[in-house]
């Protein structure tokens, strides 16, 4: 299948987004707030930064999506994040684990292989947090929240991951990867630029349960879906800026007014394998 | 009393938050802490985000207006609102709660309802928030931090919880309401897009708050300036914008250059009962 | 040493952060850690936001220069400031503290005089953070985080403060003054409206300890190049900007594009004592 079959599914799950204005709900991190938070709102979504274990047992089962970042994980954090990520797999409903910076300490990494156990519908990382996930490089290669590894670099790793963890995997990189452990799609949107702003990835992973939540039997396409969404409103977003400061605005301006023509001819997603 | 008399009211509470610059303490919550804090120095207001209960005996007594948001409420934060609340009321200084998606949870409920017995001057929410406090709906009817309410469906909710609060009440939505129990004001500035930024409401209660330090008798006539005054900077940013970030961008920038003349040929309030 | 002699070293630092992209560990406050990590991003280094004491130890090692900000101080946070203060100082890492609000508590007072124990590289603050922190005023004397004193009122102070702390002494304000005790240097780069801009005094601390990163050796030197590219930035920032939130956007696409002509032609730095 390559990008004019997928095209047609990339606008149907944008508008589904839009008209259906999913609750998504989001423990994040604490940098990352704002502009995760104006990205679902952006896209038509309606998120919620509720993150108090007191809050999980009334709230969670309201919402239609669930995406935990552990960007700036402290052990208080922890709890509410299992009992939401529990809730959520046991009610059905989908949600993503964004594992950033997984490798910055052995806390972390202990952190996010529990969070795996509880049943993520997506993982969503960069290629040097796929690869540590997997158990593909030992703890402590490498550090911070950028990348060391090219997407296409973790393609095994993220298969590997994919298949003992029961999740579609997606990388960003310079070429977006999404596998679900057979299938591997590129998704070949985004700007370079895009990196030079802090909390892109972890908005891409509260997109990724926005859309996730208007299609949650089909993780693998709503996946590729808001990956190529957010990559085009940067594209968009990059012919406007002057720099990454610009970029961010333009990008969720862009994001908010895309229109079914310009999706349908700026998509570029491919098989791999 | 119409738009042309409170026009020069509103005026005149701007004038005196920038020659002023009133100290407002912000306890507000995680994703918003940016725009509160730009909202109020474009203001001319001087902001703290001052939230450690450890501070409050310290800092609270030198505050001109307190605001307290529970956007992203956790049972350790909320002692130390108690204690700013308790102290700012007290001491006499003004205060704004912001029950942001108050039911989201009981445990958020209840803290709102233990914030509200601790005498806010100003009580402001979108419909749903209003309605749920004056207890008119049962916890649960609505999720997360949009309404589903249109204010003015939620104007017998206002008047009921200002007479049992002794607040004033600020219903943000379409037409603002604001109302002390007796009187009801409309104010009709605003745009729809200040909706698809996050933390817009929470901004407004900060500017209340900056509003309400400098004319702390009349708290129904500084809640109504304040909204009229966030209301203009949306329509004009909302002239120069392509989307919601660029709305954000620009109603900042306009908040901060808004002039007499402006002022007065835009200001829209009307009183509704 | 006039401009001229300095603005070759401005470019060679600026130059070397981006070559070097020095790993960045921010503790900062709340508000400001977006801003923070998009000036770091933008100034070509990788910030991290890793702010647990449960990753101190293993994630510490790794970075190039710390930066530590108290702006939103709780008792729970303190153990990691002191951690990796500690550690970084042990390690022969620079560190920057940044005194924020330091007046408002007599706990947060405490806390940073604690932290001058623990050797920065450098301190930077505005003029009464300095002037509280030297003990040269009685705490209480100014409160929240806008400064009372022009930053040239604090140099006895600043010169006391490095003296007796063995650090670097930065004086934000109209002028920029750092000392290390013997020399002062002023830099008179910047703009009065980045006042108006929460979170550009932490993002200023958090770029002096990327050019410390790249010349541990020369913390004045490091920390004075720094203060004029911020100041630059926000120079050609304002020349685009209708307000404090477009000058926030083009002041980081005005750092991320920078190149040496600019900077050799605006760099205004002298020798003051």
């Amino acid at each position: 299948m390559e990008s004019k079959e997928w095209s047609s599914g990339v606008w149907t799950h944008l508008t589904a987004v839009r008209r259906q204005s999913p609750l998504v709900q989001c423990i994040t991190n604490l940098v990352s707030m704002d502009l995760v938070a104006n990205t679902l709102l952006s896209a038509g979504a309606s998120p919620a930064m509720v993150h108090s274990v007191a809050e999980v047992p009334d709230f969670t089962p309201h919402i239609h999506a669930l995406c935990i970042n552990v960007g700036t994980l402290t052990p208080d954090w922890l709890p509410s994040m299992k009992a939401a990520a529990e809730l959520a797999a046991q009610l059905g409903k989908p949600w993503v684990l964004d594992p950033a910076a997984v490798s910055c300490s052995g806390f972390r990494l202990k952190a996010c292989l529990e969070l795996v156990e509880l049943k993520p519908s997506v993982i969503k990382g960069n290629g040097s947090e796929i690869i540590t996930l997997s158990g593909s490089a030992s703890q402590g290669q490498t550090k911070g929240a950028d990348s060391s590894h090219e997407s296409t670099e973790a393609i095994e790793a993220a298969k590997s991951l994919a298949l003992s963890s029961g999740a579609v995997v997606a990388v960003s990189g310079a070429v977006d990867i999404v596998t679900d452990g057979k299938r591997v799609i590129g998704v070949h949107n985004g700007t370079k630029m895009m990196q030079k702003i802090t909390a892109t990835g972890c908005s891409l992973a509260g997109l990724v349960a926005a859309f996730l939540a208007v299609d949650s039997l089909q993780p693998l396409e709503a996946t590729v879906s808001a990956m190529s969404v957010f990559g085009i409103a940067g594209e968009l977003g990059e012919e406007l800026a002057n720099g990454p400061a610009s970029l961010r605005m333009h990008l969720i301006d862009s994001l908010y007014g895309l229109d079914e023509t310009t999706v349908l001819s700026r998509v570029k997603i491919n098989r791999l394998g």
